[in-house]
């Protein structure tokens, strides 16, 4: 099977993560996945919310956003509307879910870091874009606090890194890091999140059309920790330069 | 190891489905996972919303929310606090897609069904009991349209069953449908929803500690395929009654 | 004049009261009265809102609210329509007004008791219903309380009962606990909340029809007191077990 | 006992009426009850609501506010905080049931009429001035679109005239028009709304202190119903200016 | 050219200036441009918003309101729509930004003052009459808060006096003070407020129709600031009652 | 004197206009001024608002926003917020009214434009930034319109260009473009749109200190129509290319 944009099947999009791309915030990257752009930053700020203070432990949250016109057609804002939608608040929460696994709330200290990631440009993907930028951002927004000293000396708040990406079943082949027209033909549809040591923190499955069995399921698991392996190598890279 | 209420870790809790629970509604359940009390009721009205209208197809939404006292502590009403919570949000989506994935749109024609599940008291797993709660008074609304010929005879809008199980890491041991103290504990947690043929619908396991490696993973597949049959026997022999 | 169920002018529906409904709330009681079931459940929590404290008072406080499809059409969710309706505000204030003319907030102390009354199924008279439940839920929470010593010994926050029950003019003839039928033609409604000893807590009467006159107002006010009288037997009952 | 105005305790406090204070109303009434200022406005539109349309039979609704310094200290506008409080929407759905009592729909026709009570100063009472007030707005509405011809020739919407009062016990007394000193001090507070023909619309009493007995709230219906005479005849004097 | 109300181009419509409009605030003016009325209040409260806490200094916000039908066509109530509009909040801003142009914070200590500006009957130019009358409802506050010792003696929160007013070009003529009628049809329309002694607080310039150049523009602001001056006479002539 | 960041007193800060910078839009514009960045979407759709129709005109509206962390400081989402801030509103108001002044809607037709202008990044002059970006995105989409004929042939919806400016007196003099710093400082601050053409569409000076005089708004209404000018030619430039 020929993909849309010529990829093979464990192919990734190809992948950009400029770092430093805002002057105010801490951390702030613009990742592209092809036409997928995610301008993710991160807003380190000394203390912690009310539930946490006193325990010596940090925080770290994420909020998920798409411009209105991220998408072939515009969207409502949510701010406009009055209220946030199911689908945003399961993102945000998913993201904060995943950079929480890497992050050790002690050597935070009572720390805060909000990971904001608005899609600029939606093409497929855009959550698991957001995920593997916000750890560039947050990696950055850490050594930040680290050169100030807000961040104690010899701590290491980052036990490890994250990535994320989507997987799927299009016409029987399954396929990594789908695009905005696979993702609407997919009949399984998985989105993957690993540490950079090949361990899972999320994994979410959804049958589009018709239920998939096991052997879908595990060939999907495996596509993703491959895609994810990927995506950490070019996170390594950008953090490096 | 002992769980905390006696159970072998491949063990549902005891499970109890009473139907026609409410006079009003033309389907509903109280489904009982141990302790976990969900009241699941199907509301069966012709017609669609407008983007569906003239599509031939019908349509399952699913609403689901906690009595504020369905806890051990009072938690505020989303009706006064005045906007839905990103937990409830993600449920509601959960079930329904779950429900939509054994539903033959053009089989049930222009009509809607809404699954409203209740939490009245909690202890773990509100979700799955949901789930499996609703398709059973999924299925008695569409007897019900089917004996006042609102569905056309003949046809036939369930494709399947579908029933969902949480399954969990605790202490390194895989345990079938964690109970609230033991999913307070557990290093990773997974809800899985399968099809009565044993096919998966959904799968979501999420790190709460550490991130979880391929053997764990598919040690949870296996036994929450496995609770998810148990529960599909369940719904049956409740819908034979 | 027959009652469609077969029921005297002054008689009231079929009570039960069944407490401890709950494991979690300090009081929980399953009322009904007919076909109407209500959850209501007491928690009891130290402390007061900020406007109270250091008074030396407590505060007790009451939510009602309906399951979308606790009637015979499914209602929206006022969670979703982000907004309290002005009936569930209006209902919500008449059982906090009522229980509170129960309790003496000295013997109290600082702590607060909010009543949730949950209409699970509705058949006409869900406020009544709830007042009437609450007052047991309320009264098995102050003697958690006691038990824990959380209120001190000899304390005695509940200085009586109280109940209420619905009555109106149907077809010119005053009736006793109107079910949902009798209520939508009734020409004049009312509901009468008195205390245990008999004096009147709350009394609203509404002519739905022609207005009424002080004959008829009389007659109502009768009914509702003997009504009331007897729900007091039913929860001491209850209380008794 | 003297009355903090010198009033004995069946004299309402006085009484003005000021017709067409707004030059944009169909209907528009300033009334004051002693300190008590409401302005009403009644605006007539010609059209029902949706689920009204085809029926032949009009509608009349009501919204009552408070200006944010009509008290003592200042309260916070409900535009502001994004909701509407329970108070209010409990005092505009009595004005609105108590105006609906003496309209005849059919004679309305397929119009609306919207009344707006806005309270400029508040010393108690202010929903019974508001009702009283909004009688005569509506009463004027009515009068300009029969003028208009928008109501056919002969048709008589009003089947009569409404007023309301306030009625409390305050140290034993039955007083009548309570002022905002005397409401705060009143162990019972009772609305009473009545027809020009002496009957009841409605009759709300709330025990604030104790619980009172049968021969209280008779002494109140009876103070009430001659208070509720005495305003309409203020009513019917406004109108024949 | 004649104006609709027989006023030369610079004339601006019939002024009163009511003080002392309501008994409980502690400036209250009741203020009319010609059929233009609104009740502005001013509320001084000891204390200032936690943001200010510690500082030394006072604060002064506005909040503008139109009732429903102050209107020519009843608008609905944004209470009851949750949410204030966009006019309403760019009105109260201009009105607080206009006040506090003319307040010595220092002077006026931890103290604050809400001016409420509830448009009572709307005929064009509500928010330059709210400034205006604002300003009458300041200055009584700050001389009761002066009269009670809360402002320390001697220290005077006033600066100056401040007015304010509408122009705009109607069929090429530039007009002073537009009624809604001449608002409606004008090209270009400004709002000016100016302080007593002749400066510029405030200048908003808004092309309705053509964009209008530089000419023109100054037209109008020479008109503005006469209109300023002639108000400001108003302001000092109801303050020396 | 010396600005911060070398200018004169009447130089632009470096504009920058990147016109097709996202996919989806049919008009989209990263507009630069200094380190102020907006990205500015123009969506064409088919059809107007209700109120609209059959009118055979079009209509133009914006919306303004900020990302959270476009500022130095991270700013709460409106969308988490449930409403829209006073600011936000006026800025969007202000965006439409400037565009629509270069609209002529009978030769739009019924379709909609729609201007998102979302800051990246804030230094100071936001508003004007988007205003001055909104133009470039509205001619390219009007112009894609123009291509597939939606718009009919020999139709200019453009009646001529718009650009805007701030201006601002800091440390007496007074300086065109202020950023963040000077804005800061700034006694009095205006905001200049004008038309290619060289006349004004709006003009909104604000004093922030001191009132100011008539030479002083003399001073600033030359420099920021120098300025217009001057964006006016970078746009050109852009639409040229």
């Amino acid at each position: 099977m020929d993909r849309i944009d010529g990829r093979t099947p464990a192919q990734l999009r190809p992948l950009t993560i400029e770092r430093s791309w805002s002057k105010h915030a801490e951390g702030s990257v613009l990742v592209a996945f092809g036409d997928t752009k995610v301008l993710c930053t991160a807003s380190f700020t000394e203390g912690v919310p009310r539930w946490r203070k006193g325990s010596g432990e940090g925080w770290v949250t994420a909020e998920y956003s798409m411009l209105p016109r991220a998408t072939n057609t515009r969207g409502d804002r949510e701010s406009v509307r009055g209220k946030i939608g199911g689908r945003t608040h399961e993102i945000s929460r998913l993201i904060g879910r995943s950079l929480r696994a890497v992050i050790d709330y002690k050597a935070l200290g009572e720390n805060t870091i909000v990971l904001d990631c608005d899609v600029l440009q939606a093409d497929g993907g855009t959550r698991t874009a957001a995920i593997t930028g916000a750890y560039v951002a947050l990696a950055d927004a850490i050594s930040w606090a680290q050169g100030k000293k807000i961040i104690k000396p010899g701590r290491k708040p980052l036990t490890g890194s994250v990535a994320a990406v989507s997987v799927g079943i299009v016409g029987s082949t399954p396929l990594l890091d789908l695009c905005y027209e696979e993702d609407v033909r997919a009949e399984t549809d998985m989105n993957v999140v690993c540490t950079g040591d090949g361990r899972f923190v999320e994994v979410q499955g959804t049958a589009e059309g018709a239920p998939f069995d096991r052997t879908e399921l595990d060939a999907l698991l495996d596509l993703g920790a491959t895609g994810c392996a990927d995506l950490t190598k070019g996170q390594l890279a950008a953090l490096a330069e």
